[in-house]
Formats: C-alpha cells, sequence, structure tokens
C-alpha cells in the first residue's frame, strides 16, 4: 500500500493536543504499573469497537452505551491492569460507574464524557480503594510528552513481554496531521470486534478532525483489517476494546482514504505487536491468501490457519509439516478448489495446481528444499502465502507460534 | 440414559459374522502395525460420515462416493496408518483404487465393495509396493476372534498411547444383539462429519439388520452426539472417517429406539476415549451444558468450552481460573442470558445467577473452596457443568489438557 504516511518517535501523544500519563497504583501484586489514562482534545470524536461475546465486561457495556449516548464523542479513557472486572455481577458495573464519576471530577468532565477499560483475571473485581487513590497521582502526570505516552503504554501490560505504540505523520495538503497508537495483548487473543459492541485493547489518538460516523465507519473497517485478523490462541475476551479519538481542525474530504490508510497502518501495526508478543510466542506468523472470491473469505482462510495449534507447533519446531496448513485452510468455512492451490513458505514453493513439487523429483532436492524451508523458518517472521484460485479475494492475518511457555503461563496465572 | 446394554470383551469381532485382521506392513518406520482390516458379512449395510473439510484425502472421496452408488452397502474396509494420503493431487486416488482393487481380488469381492481409509502425514503417498506386498498376510490374520479385533485396532493407531475398542451387549426382545466398535485419535481432532461427505477413524460393527436409509439417519444423530462434540486441538482433519456396518436378521421396529441408544453408547464411549488419548492429554475434560434453548446450542457451548486453549492450560495446571470457562461460552456465538449463569466444577459450585460465589465471603472460605476445587482437578475427568437459562436444551462435549507434551510431539512429527 502506498500511502503519505512516515514513522515518528512516540505513541498516543505524538499527535497534537492529547495527553496521557501512567502510574503504579498498586493493581497489581507484581509492582509494575497498573493505571494508564489517555486524555483527548475538547470537541474530540471517539470510536469503538468491542468484543462481541456474549459474556463481556460491565466496562465494555459501559463505553459502547456511552459512545452511542453522545453520538461518537468522548474526552478520556481510563484502564486498569490486573483486574478484568468481568463475571463480577452487579459489583461489576457499580465500580466502573464509581470509577469514572470520581476520575471525571478530578479532570473537570461530566462522567459521561470518560470511559473505562479493564483487562486481568476474569471473576475478580477491581480493589476500589487502591483504584481511587490513584487518581490523584494519575492526574498529576499528564501530560504531553513522549515519555507519558510510553507510561500509560506500560500501564495498560499483562502478559506482555513489550509495549506496544506507534506514531505516524503525514503531509496532507499542507498540513501536517499525526497519528498514534497504544496497544496490549497478550493471551485470549482472538479479538472478534464488532461496531458498538475485544482482551486486547487498543487506542488510538489522530489530530485531524473527521466526522464522528464517517470516523467510526473508518475504524471498523481498519479493525476488521487489523485486529479482527489476528489470533493467539484462538479464545476472544470478554473485555477487547478499541478506542480511536480524532480531534482537531476538520480534515478536507479529498484526504479522507489516506486518512483511512494512516488508521489502517496504525491498526496493523499494533495487531502485528500483538501477535507477535503473544503469550510465549516466538516468532510472528503471517499469512498471506490470495485468488479467493472476496476479501472477507481470504482473511477468514488466512485467519484460519493463524489459529491452527499444528500448524503453530509445526512452525515452533521449524519443521515444514506443510500438510496442516492446507488441513487448515480446508476447515475454515470457505469454499475453493483444492486442486487450484499453490503453497509457499516464504519464497520456497510447496504446492502448485493442487499438487506437491517434489514427489517425483531426486530425494536430494526433497531434501535441500524441505532444508531451505526449514532454514527459512528460523526468520522472525514465517511468511506463508496461500494461492486458492483466481478470485480477486486478498486477504491477510498474523498470529504466533505456540511453545511450551505458552502452557507455563495459563497454566499457572491465578495461583 | 438407560438402555439395555451391558458391556462384554472385545471390540469390532464381537457380533455375529465380522471378521478382522491387523498386521504390521512396514509402512510406519516405527515398525508398529500399521495395516488393518474389517469385514463385514454378506449384505452388509453401511453408514458413513466422513469430513467435511474442503480439502480432504482421495480416499475419503472414494468412501463417500461408493456409499452413495451402492446405497449404503458395503463389505469391507481396509485402513493403512503412516502415511494420510491427503494433498498428493492426482496420485492420491490412482493409490487409491489401486489398493481396494488389489484387496477386492484376493477376497473375492468386487472393488465397489471396498473401503480405505488412510491415517498419518498429510502430503505423503503411501508406499504401495509396500502396502500391496501386506494384502496377503493380512487377508491371510482374518479372524473372528477376540484377537484379531485386537490387531486390527491397534494396526489403526498414529500417535495414540492407547487402543479404543468397546463391545456392548443387549437381549433385545429375546434376542441377542452385539455393537462392537474401534476408532483412533489423537491429534488433529475436531471431527465436523457430515452424512456422505472425521483424522480421527472410527469403526462399528452391529450384527442387527437395518435398512441402509435408516440406519444412516441414526448413525448421523450418533455422530453429532459423540465424535462431533470432541475437540483435541481444534483442528479439523483431511480424512476423519466413521463407518458403521450393519448386517444379521432385521430388527423389528420396537426395538429400533434401543439399538440407537447402543449405538450412541458405542460411538460416545469411542469419542471420549480419543479425547482422553488426545495429544499430551493428562486428563479427560467433559463439558455439560443445560438450560439452553436447544441440544444443538447446548453442545456448541460445551464444546467451545474444551476448544478453550485457556481452559485446557488452566485444568493442566489444575488451576480453578474459572472465569476462562465463560469467557469461551461468551464466544461460543450461542446467544445467552450472563444474568443466568450458574457454574460449577465438579460439585463445587462457583456461580450463581450470574454472580460469582464468595466475594462477600471471608478470604479463608474463598481459599478452602478454591482449595477444594483444585484437588477435585487432581481427577482423571474434570467436569464442567454450566447452567445458561432455563430452556430445555442439554449437550455434553469432551475434551482433554493441553500441555507441553502436546507442543513436543507437534513440534517434531515429521522432522
Amino acid at each position: 500500500m502506498t500511502h503519505p504516511w512516515h514513522p515518528i518517535e512516540g505513541g498516543v501523544t505524538a499527535p497534537e493536543g492529547f495527553l496521557a500519563a501512567g502510574i503504579t497504583a498498586g493493581l497489581k501484586a507484581s509492582g509494575k504499573p497498573d493505571l494508564s489514562l489517555l486524555l483527548a482534545p475538547p470537541g474530540a470524536v471517539c470510536a469503538g469497537t468491542f468484543t462481541t461475546s456474549v459474556v463481556r465486561a460491565a466496562c465494555v457495556d459501559l463505553c459502547a452505551q456511552r459512545l452511542v449516548a453522545s453520538g461518537g464523542h468522548a474526552r478520556a479513557v481510563l484502564t486498569n491492569s490486573g483486574q478484568a472486572n468481568a463475571c463480577t455481577g452487579e459489583r461489576g458495573l457499580a465500580d466502573s460507574l464509581t470509577a469514572t464519576r470520581e476520575l471525571a471530577g478530578r479532570l473537570g468532565l461530566e462522567p459521561e464524557d470518560v470511559l473505562i477499560c479493564s483487562t486481568g483475571v476474569i471473576g475478580v473485581p477491581i480493589p476500589m480503594d487502591t483504584l481511587l487513590a490513584g487518581f490523584g497521582p494519575l492526574v498529576a502526570a499528564l501530560n504531553s510528552d513522549q515519555a507519558a505516552g510510553d507510561a500509560a503504554a506500560r500501564a495498560i501490560l499483562t502478559t506482555d513481554l513489550i509495549d506496544k505504540q506507534i506514531a505516524l505523520e503525514a503531509d496532507l495538503g499542507g498540513r501536517r496531521v499525526r497519528i498514534g497508537g497504544m496497544a496490549k495483548g497478550s493471551g485470549m487473543i482472538h479479538p472478534d470486534m464488532g461496531p458498538p459492541q475485544a482482551t486486547m485493547l487498543g487506542y488510538l489518538s489522530c489530530d485531524a478532525g473527521v466526522p464522528a460516523e464517517l470516523w467510526q465507519a473508518m475504524v471498523n473497517r481498519a479493525v476488521d483489517r487489523a485486529f479482527n485478523a489476528i489470533t493467539v490462541d484462538g479464545d476472544t475476551s470478554t473485555n477487547d476494546t478499541y478506542l480511536a479519538f480524532a480531534a482537531g481542525q476538520p480534515l478536507s474530504p479529498e484526504h479522507l482514504d489516506a486518512l483511512e490508510a494512516g488508521l489502517t497502518a496504525v491498526s496493523q501495526h499494533l495487531a502485528r505487536a500483538i501477535a507477535r508478543d503473544g503469550e510465549g510466542a516466538t516468532c510472528l506468523i503471517e499469512v498471506q491468501v490470495e485468488g479467493a472470491a472476496t476479501e472477507v473469505d481470504a482473511r477468514a482462510i488466512a485467519r484460519t490457519i493463524c489459529g491452527s495449534s499444528l500448524v503453530k507447533c509445526a512452525v515452533h519446531g521449524r519443521d515444514p509439516n506443510w500438510g496442516r496448513i492446507l488441513a487448515a485452510a480446508g476447515r475454515s468455512g470457505v469454499a475453493f478448489d483444492p486442486g487450484a492451490v499453490a503453497l509457499w513458505l516464504g519464497d520456497h514453493q510447496l504446492m502448485a495446481a493442487g499438487q506437491p513439487l517434489g514427489f517425483d523429483r531426486p530425494a536430494a532436492s526433497t531434501y535441500i528444499r524441505d532444508r531451505a524451508a526449514a532454514a527459512y523458518l528460523q526468520d522472525d517472521t514465517v511468511l506463508i502465502r496461500l494461492g486458492v484460485g483466481t478470485g480477486p479475494g486478498q486477504g491477510r492475518a498474523w498470529g504466533c507460534d505456540l511453545s511450551d511457555q505458552y502452557i507455563h503461563i495459563n497454566a499457572d496465572y491465578t495461583t
């Protein structure tokens, strides 16, 4: 994709007018940062996409309701990490309401202007005294500099190994526009987010003004091509949320396509970063599918391959057991002609026109091909490319390998 | 379920008139048994259910076509283990045709009377010289005794640790009827089988006569309640197949319900055995869902929970991190009221009416409850029971925990 955007330093505070903060309030037993705040300028529009799970946290319901009621406007989002506040019964909503009301008071905002996201163990309520005691230091730490963005990005993490941030800048008709983003993973990652209804959490800031409805539509498309195209473990969370703020002088209509390209690029960067930092991951898997009937079909096949435990284990073992890729494609729910399949691992073609390459070759060349493919698998990103026909549909999805470490992390998470 | 069936010794050769054999033909590098044969009496009807994957092995196509063409009749099924013969291009079908033709000749049958199932590595053809050389010893070993059934059940295994067999007997109106079965797992297990279209392989023999169409309908229902309700790793295979033979004096209509109960019991036993012997498994997980709108809804929720990597890891860690169970239910695609949810781990109730139990209890009792739940998790079978409302729909599904061993088995399977 060619677009006018180039990377710059920073994250959510790179765009003009956005403030952020991140502190350690004591919500996590580990003593790591656990309270994060993003504050958008007055008049900000906010587009949200949320988990489509039937079982979703009260904070998710609250965010969705407030965005609907406001017609897509909000000023601030609080994030606590350590407790998901999902499956906490009536207390879940009451605590979310209290938190946003108290924080709004300190920020000089209405409660309805403040959103809340929670991530951590499901079924555990937020220690409210600790939370509320953190609001003073949190608000005092608000700043527009990069250090504040960094702190905010760190305070939303749970089992993540690294923070995930990006900022892009473009010149759109002589005007400097910036988009910033931050996100967290890294388990229970298989976002399935719909418009005003993902525990991945993602936040985006943009210093160009866009009408709320248009902004939501752009965000929906970007989410489908980014977060809804990643998987770590197939488990869609109760708390997945992506909130995208835009505030600034209105952008002229001829630059909207360019803006959406930037929005998509930021979202895809964050989504890939979540997949690469999936629990226990040692590499990123990118699957590209082409020749499908539609982009949606292509993405569905690509994501099914990314989600296959057997493909993930084969990649972890750096083992070109490519039959598992085909098996996963076959169960994706998308119809295609197996006789038209072509498959590449990196630059190494393994199938053409539905036939495996190499059966009729001397054993040595098969060996070399497989070794070459195995060597390719040593790279940090494993690229799987699958052709399924001659249709116009192309799509990409991202995942990671499945390692012993994933088991260790998740067999002992609460105890 | 009350039914007139009781277990007896043996497997597929327990019913009258069925012969079986299993030998080592040399198809597996390990030197383990790899060639299996089941021979039904003249006039046998055969109901088949096969993987619904778009990418399926030529042998699966061949079985499905032959059963359609014959109106649900077949006499024999050959199974080779070691090579799946899927994704082997044109050679796959040619080899399957050759194998069934040659074997038919030795058995005095028409090629169309013989079915073939393959299991092993995808993308690898069957060494035909080795296969064909095994037919003499294989046919010579055919026998109706239990040892022959045991040998057949062992020769279909791949990464399975144990063979899976069962035989039931009932007195139906003064007549002794027997049903026998065998099956194999143990990876790429998430069967999604439809009528005349599973690499689980399952075989059933019954010495009562049933009209072919009726038998197929009964088998379809049993498969939905058994194999289509298990999952090991979420990967539906290219080769999953269940073949159920019935041959004998026609059964009078008033006993058909009892027969179906036996058919379902045998199928569920084999399905549970596959789940318990899933790659790397240390325990069986059974999920019972009640109060859903329909049986199909209940089973869908139950299977989604069984398939959750996070639930599987929590069970492996013997960690009552029950929030993951709710999260999995929430993404099952089935609508229910989270406020109506009740949850038990064994006899330990963890939620009622959508509220977690224990928040308002002293920390000690929460601790005891969690310990008791953790102790329960030491059992060989972990029972998760979830109520989702007041509907009439009940359903069960089976899976296993996710262990380091699964990763080791699947990171190194072909190399």
